[in-house]
């Protein structure tokens, strides 16, 4: 069984948590000269620890054994959300450089490879999961060249010159390269907290549908029309969002979230009736007939309070990302070392958010470990996770990694 | 019984409608070039009718009798919403003009003086009623010199230095020189048409209170939140809309209306739980009775949603307009002189919009005919009138004038 260094782990991480600290948290945006800075302390981290370190052309950080056989990817991502906080993708990364220290120094694991890996851009500063995209092959150069920064609009290209990655290659999977992909996480909720549970097992990562829907109604003087005779598209919205309300719990898996991000009446005035009103509206869920359902029940809803309020609705679905399962025998690995380390404390949950691993899962078996986020909060600066919480996952990804290459080799 | 000149009425009602013409209708911004032209060519107008004519340190064009006697205000303002129509004060602005000429040019009326007026900045572009406000003596130097533009933040003082009347004196009103004040406009609702009446004589013009209402929730991950622990600051936003949807009917009076004219979520992205949502919410009625019980209803539904919602909720109100009642013997002779040119077709009836009237009647006795809006449009420049109502109005506005004035001389 290797041990891993609990305290050399909370030591590295509050040393990545230094590039772009922000109060207690981390401002890390992808390609800026922090996370460039923290993209190089990788590497040599990782070439410290015997591995052939490359960034390549987006960004990716490889750590890659110097073994011939099949290794195990274990990573996140680098890079932090604006003024967020310094687990979120920090937390997997470490782990995997940790856990490849560990192997190495641990004879009995020293031939069983673990490839730790940092990701670009899973939180879309540029392009969302534009690294492990690239990884998988679902990246083009053309989307590439169209990408901008969403804060202030700056070229991708530009960003990856000023980063020193123009003209680098980019590295795909290779063929038979790996055995699969682990990936650690905050969980970003209350679930486990609230539960008193330490490990989360990841069952399957959440599909995300995601819609604009408008409703164009009449703009007049809010003073001299009517109420009888008025056609107000924001009381259209105000009805829909209460209807969902109403609506999506009876039709909603255990698990399924929903939201309204942002509401914009036009023309916003005080004095005018609102003629179009215009709602970002998100749902999310592991199992694609609860999306469907989902989805049939929102357009029934805005069917209906069309019919009511005499406006006119429009929807326009701009995603529908569909529901990853993890690797079912990844799972089983984690579960088990859980259970050795802290029984009783795991339970399978599916993620409500997007990982890299639903990308990595396209290619390769996946599977990820969930630690508690305390108070759930998470993508603010004062995100943090008990140290005793943080040297257990990680640990117990460990024992599951070796699990995993055990099995893999034929030794078990 | 002074006979006006319908053609002659309609001619100049098109010649004014060409300073600034937009589509059907006229964008006209207070102060613009085009505003200047037009209030230049109605002081010509106003000279050209044997009248002394001012252009004040407002903006406010002045038609003045060259008599001894008490006169009658009779005007509105000149200039335009942006992109507006054609007849919103410039009707009330035109009726003036004629009933000026029309009052000198007839042998037993030439002894009643009439003197029009066009008020500056009723809409607001700067300081909404700025002209009959400077004329009551209800605004300082200093709220001249903290006064922006709207639109594109232009200082008052530097619009008005570019019209050309930086330096020049403004004319408040002057004690016993008035009998009082009639404006005509245009319904801009679509109470007449729908009941198939020509006249609307003006009973009070409504109270206009108006709310900032904020909702404070939590901030949290739109995918990894379970909806149970959500404190969802636009869910609280929507529930007030349809709980004031369905409440204020109960409590409203007859012609209340109410509108939530904007609503903003923060941070406004999809996939965040919204930590705060601001409502900009007004309603209008004539009763301080129902504006009383409306304003407390209100109240009493925010703190519903606060404490279902478990969000913190904030209310500020920003206006609290006192309604106003106009003088009921303009309202008479306003009804008498409609029931002899077209008897049946006049009605009685509150404003729903601000109008100058509420302002002057704050020193003078004032009253208001409206004319029907085709379709109930208004500040929209498709806004119209059919011309034989246009005629109409002008002809009772002048009758009402003639009966006033000769009451007031102790004639009749």
């Amino acid at each position: 069984m290797p041990k891993i260094n609990a305290a050399r782990l909370l030591s590295d991480l509050r040393s990545l948590a230094q590039f772009g600290r922000y109060r207690t948290g981390v401002h890390r945006p992808t390609f800026s000269k922090d996370d460039m800075d923290a993209r190089r302390w990788l590497a040599q981290q990782y070439e410290a620890s015997g591995l052939q370190a490359q960034i390549d052309g987006v960004g990716n950080v490889f750590g890659m054994p110097r073994s011939d056989r099949r290794s195990l990817l274990i990573g996140s991502h680098a890079e932090s959300q604006n003024h967020a906080g310094w687990l979120d993708g920090a937390l997997g990364v470490i782990y995997g450089l940790e856990i490849a220290r560990t192997f190495a120094e641990t004879p009995h694991c020293a031939g069983l490879p673990i490839a730790p890996v940092a990701w670009a851009d899973e939180e879309g500063h540029y392009v969302s999961m534009l690294g492990s995209r690239s990884f998988i092959g679902d990246l083009d150069e053309a989307e590439i060249d169209r990408a901008v920064n969403v804060d202030h609009g700056l070229p991708l290209r530009d960003a990856l010159r000023a980063a020193g990655l123009a003209g680098v290659a980019r590295s795909p999977a290779e063929p038979g390269r790996h055995v699969g992909y682990l990936e650690a996480h905050i969980e970003q909720g209350d679930a486990l907290e609230a539960s008193r549970k330490r490990i989360g097992v990841v069952t399957s990562i959440v599909g995300l549908w995601q819609y604009s829907i408008v409703f164009h109604g009449i703009q007049n003087h809010a003073g001299t029309t009517r109420m009888a005779i008025r056609k107000d598209a924001g009381v259209a919205a105000a009805m829909l969002a209460m209807a969902i309300a109403k609506r999506f719990p009876e039709v909603a898996g255990p698990h399924s979230v929903w939201t309204t991000g942002r509401i914009t009446l036009e023309p916003g005035a005080p004095n005018i009736i609102p003629r179009k009103a215009e709602m970002l509206f998100q749902f999310r869920d592991s199992e694609m007939p609860v999306l469907e359902s989902l989805d049939a029940v929102l357009r029934e809803l805005i069917e209906g309070v069309a019919t009511k309020t005499g406006c006119r609705a429009g929807i326009e679905r701009t995603e529908a990302g569909e529901p990853w399962q993890m690797d079912p025998a990844f799972q089983a690995a984690i579960e088990n070392a859980a259970a050795r380390h802290a029984p009783g404390t795991c339970v399978r949950m599916p993620s409500g958010a997007g990982h890299d691993a639903q990308v990595v899962a396209r290619k390769l078996r996946a599977a990820m470990l969930f630690v508690p986020s305390i108070g759930g909060v998470s993508h603010h600066w004062s995100e943090n996770t008990d140290d005793a919480d943080l040297v257990l996952g990680c640990q117990v990804l460990a024992d599951a990694a070796e699990m995993i290459l055990r099995c893999e080799g034929g030794e078990m």
